[in-house]
């Protein structure tokens, strides 16, 4: 377990969002756990779906998206923009979902990432993603999986 | 000039972000204005809208918004949870839209707010809002306006 944790010691944000995005193109919920801070204040929002806190309810609704996900997805993170201070790190971002094979350029989602610096390095306290207005039309009943 | 400026040094985050949801009520833009930083790297994300970042685009998106408000709106913010540090601030909560006259209590929209401590008190420096998964469907022509 030790090693485990020293494995996964990021030691700036840039580190941190690099292996964010790593677990979730490999569907790694492990990963994408480690990550996260260890913390009840932690907060997910997928786009158009509920607010999400603490760890439990935010590595289920990455379990689930990952459950969907039949290969591995690619994406593209475009248009950083950060705001960073001693403990905290935003990183305001376009992700971008790559089809392989696929010509279409799919709108991106809008995304704020927040680090903070913990005992533990940097880990994430908010992944806030929203769909802008080309990202293709969601139906009432679509979950995050459908999504990401 | 400088009288103005006097009157909007907000000493706290919560200071500056009472005095956001006000300009946004009364559709004040002078109001709104002083709230936000001047950088020109700040950002406003509008429900289903794109990324807008600057001084000038965030004043045009509230402008247009502002343009569209028959009366003023009345909001009621809920569900507050906060990240802060020395210089960053960071509020996520509910906007709800409340209409008078009407029972029917829309969902709200989920928003991240951010504020920086600068050399002119606290000002917001990130606005994220985006619709949950019962906010009235949006076509696709509709503008910000239709929104807040």
């Amino acid at each position: 377990m030790k090693k485990k944790f020293r494995l996964h010691v990021f030691p700036t944000p840039e580190d941190a969002e690099a292996a964010f995005y790593e677990a979730f193109e490999h569907g790694d919920l492990d990963a994408m756990m480690s990550v996260w801070a260890e913390s009840d204040d932690i907060v997910c929002i997928h786009p158009m779906a509920p607010r999400l806190q603490g760890r439990e309810a935010v590595m289920d609704s990455w379990r689930q998206i990952f459950a969907g996900e039949a290969d591995s997805v690619r994406m593209k993170i475009t248009d950083t923009r950060c705001f960073q201070d001693e403990l905290l790190s935003i990183h305001i971002v376009h992700e971008h979902f790559v089809v392989p094979g696929e010509a279409i350029q799919h709108a991106p989602l809008v995304v704020t990432n927040i680090y903070q610096l913990t005992e533990k390095g940097w880990r994430m306290i908010l992944h806030h993603a929203s769909p802008s207005p080309d990202t293709p039309p969601l139906s009432p009943d679509r979950t995050p999986t459908h999504l990401h």
